[in-house]
C-alpha cells in the first residue's frame, strides 16, 4: 500500500509498505482523511522529536525511522480482530493515535497520557494516517456515527482542545480568552462556546481572525495591534478579567497578555508546546494566585469531543482549508502550511487518492 | 508611645508618635513582639513596595509615608472598642494583617487577599507591629489561648505557609518538595509536616539545614551542592517524583528543580515573590500536566494555623534565632539579617524594651 514515511530531518518518502496485519484484539481500517499537524512540520524542520531516530527504537513499539506518519485521522473499519465484538465493519471511525505500554490502566478517570515513554501512533511507530490501511488496538479506536469522515479527521486536535477545557474546570457561564487562533487555539475556542462560555480570541492573522467570527467560536475577537488586550477584556467583563485563559501561540507575550486579562483566582491552561523556557510573568501569577496548568493530549476525551460534533454543537467543516492527495504531501500540504501557515486551518491528506 | 516610622529607602526612625485611639469595632492591643520579615528589608533596601510614599497616600488607608512597620506581632488586648463583646481584655492576640477596602466580604471561602488595593497593616498604614501599641479592625484580631507571645508573632509567617498547603490541596500520606529552607520554607515544611506529609527540603545554608533537621519539619534535607536534587527525590518517592512541591526561594533553578522532581499531574505551588520574570521550565511543565499555582498571604488561614501550634503540632520556638529591642531594630535586626540572612529564621522585636 501507499505510505507516507519519516525517514529523517527533511526526508520523507511515499512509497510503498507492507499492509499491516490483523492481530487478536485490533480492528483493520481503511484511512479516509489524514490532519497535517504542527507537530509534523517541527518533526520534518527540526525533527526526529517525537519520532524515534534510526538505530534508536521506542521503548513501547520498538520501533524506529523511517516510522509511517500522520495522527490525525479518520476512516472505515474493514475487519475486526479476534476477540472484538462491539464494532462492526463498515462502521465511521477515529482513532485515539496513542502508544502506550501494556500496564498502563487507561480506564476512566486515568491519565494515561502521562505515562513513562508515552508517544502517538504516527510518529512513534504502529502505523500511520498517511498510509491506505492501518491496524489500531480496539482501545484507541472510538465510532463516529455519521460525521462525515473528513470532518472526523479533525476530531484528534478538536480533543486536545476538549482536554484543555476539561483540564481548566471552566463551567458554562464563565468568561475565557484564548490567545492564537491557529488550529489548536479556534478549536479550543470551538469547544468552549459548545460549553457554554464566552470566549474572547486574540489573534494577528486576518483569515484567522475571520476564522474565528465567521464560525462563531468568538464572541469577540481582539487583535493586540488595536490596543492592550488585557485591557480590552477587562472593559469586555466590566472590569474583572476573564475566569480562565488559554495559551495556544507559543509566544511569551501571549502568556503574559493571558495572566494580565483574567481575574485573580483564575486558571490559565496552557496548550502550546514550547521549544525553549519562556520568561513568565510570575509576580502577577502570585499576586493574583493564578493556577497555570500544563495540558498534552487527551484522557478518555473522545467520547465526549465526538458527542460535541454529533449534536452539531460543533461544526468542523469550516476549519478544512485544504484537500490534498499523499502524492503532493509535501509539495501542497508542508508547503502551504510552513510558507502561508496562517491563512490555512486545517489541510487534509486523502492517502487513497 | 515608641514605634519605628518607615519614611524612605534607608530611612527608618525609632520616634515619639500618637498614641492610636479606639474606635467602635475596633480591638486595642499592648505589643508584645513583632518580627522582622523579608518584606521589611525589601522595604528598606529597594522599597517603598507595599508602602504608599509620601505624597501618594493608599487608597484604603488613606495614610502616605512616614508609616508605622511591623506585619508579624503578638500582643494583649487592653481595651474593646464599642460593639466588639467576643474578646476579652487580657486575651492574648496576633493580628492578621490586612487592610482591606470595606465593601469586600471577607467571610469564609472568601479570596480577600485577592481583593482591589489589598495591602498590610505595617506597609500601608493603620498602625504596626513595631510600635507600643495598635488599634485593629475586631475582623482581624485572632485568640491564640496559652500560645506564649513570643511564638505567637511567628503566626503570621505561619499562616502564609499555611494558606500555601491550602493552595497545593496536599493530603497527608503524600510527598512534598520544598525549595528554599529560609523562613517561608521552613514555616511551610512544619505545616505539612503537622498535616502528615512527608517532607524533602532542598536548601544551600548550613544553618538552615540543620534547622530543618533539628526542627523535625525535614524527613530528608537535601543539597544542591551533593547532586541532582530531584533525582534523589525520585529515588525517595521509588521512581515516582513527589506529589507536590513549593517554591520558597524565588530562586529560577530551584523552580525548575521542583518542575523536574514532581510526579506528573502534581501541583507546585509558588510561594516566594519574584522581582523580575524568571524562565520557566514550561516544556516540563506541559508534558507533566503540571499545575503551577500563586500564593499571596492567608485567607481564612489564622485560625487552623492557630490550632496547629496549640495542639501541639507545630513547636515554633526553635525558630526565633534572636530577640532585639525596637532601638536596636535598624543595627541589630536589619544588619543581621543584611549580613546574616541565612543563619537566622526569625529575629524579634520587643518594641517596649
Ligand atoms: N498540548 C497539546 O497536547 C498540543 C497538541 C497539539 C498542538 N499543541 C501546540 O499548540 C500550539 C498551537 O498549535 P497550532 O497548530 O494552532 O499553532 P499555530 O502556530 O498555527 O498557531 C499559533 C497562532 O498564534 C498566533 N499568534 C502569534 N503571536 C500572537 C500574538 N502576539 N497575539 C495573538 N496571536 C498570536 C499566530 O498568528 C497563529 O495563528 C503549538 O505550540 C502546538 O505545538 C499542543
Ligand atoms: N506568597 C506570600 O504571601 C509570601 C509571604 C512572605 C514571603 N514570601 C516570599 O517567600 C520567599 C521566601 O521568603 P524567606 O523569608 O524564607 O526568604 P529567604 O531568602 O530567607 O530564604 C530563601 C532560602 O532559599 C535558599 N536557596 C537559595 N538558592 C537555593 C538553591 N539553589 N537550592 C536550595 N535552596 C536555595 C537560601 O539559602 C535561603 O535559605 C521570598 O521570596 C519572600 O518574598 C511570600
Ligand atoms: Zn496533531
Ligand atoms: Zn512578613
Amino acid at each position: 500500500m501507499r505510505a507516507a514515511r519519516y525517514y529523517a530531518r527533511n526526508d520523507i518518502r511515499i512509497e510503498d509498505v507492507a499492509e499491516p496485519q490483523l492481530m487478536p484484539g485490533s480492528v483493520a481500517i481503511d484511512v479516509a482523511w489524514c490532519g497535517i499537524c504542527g507537530t509534523d512540520l517541527h518533526e520534518f524542520l527540526e525533527g526526529p522529536i517525537f519520532i524515534p531516530p534510526t538505530g534508536c527504537p521506542h521503548p513501547i513499539s520498538g520501533e524506529d525511522a523511517p516510522v509511517v506518519i500522520g495522527h490525525e485521522f479518520s476512516g472505515t473499519v474493514t475487519a475486526l480482530g479476534e476477540g472484538v465484538a462491539d464494532l462492526e465493519v463498515g462502521q465511521s471511525v477515529v482513532v485515539e493515535p496513542y502508544i502506550i505500554a501494556d500496564d498502563v490502566d487507561t480506564g476512566p478517570g486515568q491519565d494515561y497520557q502521562l505515562s513513562k515513554d508515552m508517544n502517538f501512533i504516527g510518529l512513534g511507530g504502529r502505523g500511520g494516517g498517511l498510509a491506505e490501511k492501518i491496524v489500531v488496538q480496539r482501545r484507541w479506536v472510538h465510532p463516529v456515527g455519521d460525521i462525515p469522515l473528513d470532518q472526523a479527521a479533525l476530531i484528534e486536535p478538536l480533543s486536545v482542545g476538549h482536554h484543555a477545557y476539561v483540564r481548566s474546570g471552566a463551567r458554562a457561564g464563565q468568561t475565557a480568552v484564548v490567545g492564537g487562533a491557529g488550529p489548536i487555539g479556534l478549536l479550543t475556542a470551538a469547544v468552549l462556546k459548545a460549553e457554554g462560555l464566552t470566549v474572547f480570541v486574540s489573534e494577528l492573522s486576518e483569515a484567522r481572525k475571520e476564522m474565528a467570527r465567521t464560525t462563531g467560536v468568538a464572541d469577540e475577537v481582539l487583535d493586540p495591534r488595536d490596543g492592550d488586550v488585557a485591557e480590552r477584556v477587562r472593559e469586555l467583563t466590566g472590569g474583572a478579567g476573564a475566569d480562565v485563559g488559554f495559551e495556544c501561540s507559543s509566544v511569551p507575550v501571549v502568556l503574559d497578555m493571558l495572566l494580565d486579562a483574567v481575574r485573580p483566582g483564575a486558571v490559565i491552561v496552557n496548550v502550546s508546546i514550547w521549544g525553549h523556557k519562556p520568561e513568565v510573568d510570575m509576580p502577577t501569577l502570585v499576586l493574583k494566585e493564578i493556577d497555570l496548568r500544563g495540558t498534552i493530549g487527551y484522557s478518555n476525551d473522545h467520547p465526549a469531543t465526538i458527542a460535541l460534533v454529533q449534536s452539531g454543537k460543533i461544526d468542523l467543516a469550516p476549519f478544512i482549508t485544504g484537500r490534498i492527495s499523499l502524492d503532493t504531501l509535501v509539495s501542497e500540504g508542508y508547503d502551504q502550511l510552513i510558507h502561508h501557515n496562517e491563512e490555512h486551518v486545517k489541510i487534509i491528506v486523502d492517502p487513497r487518492a
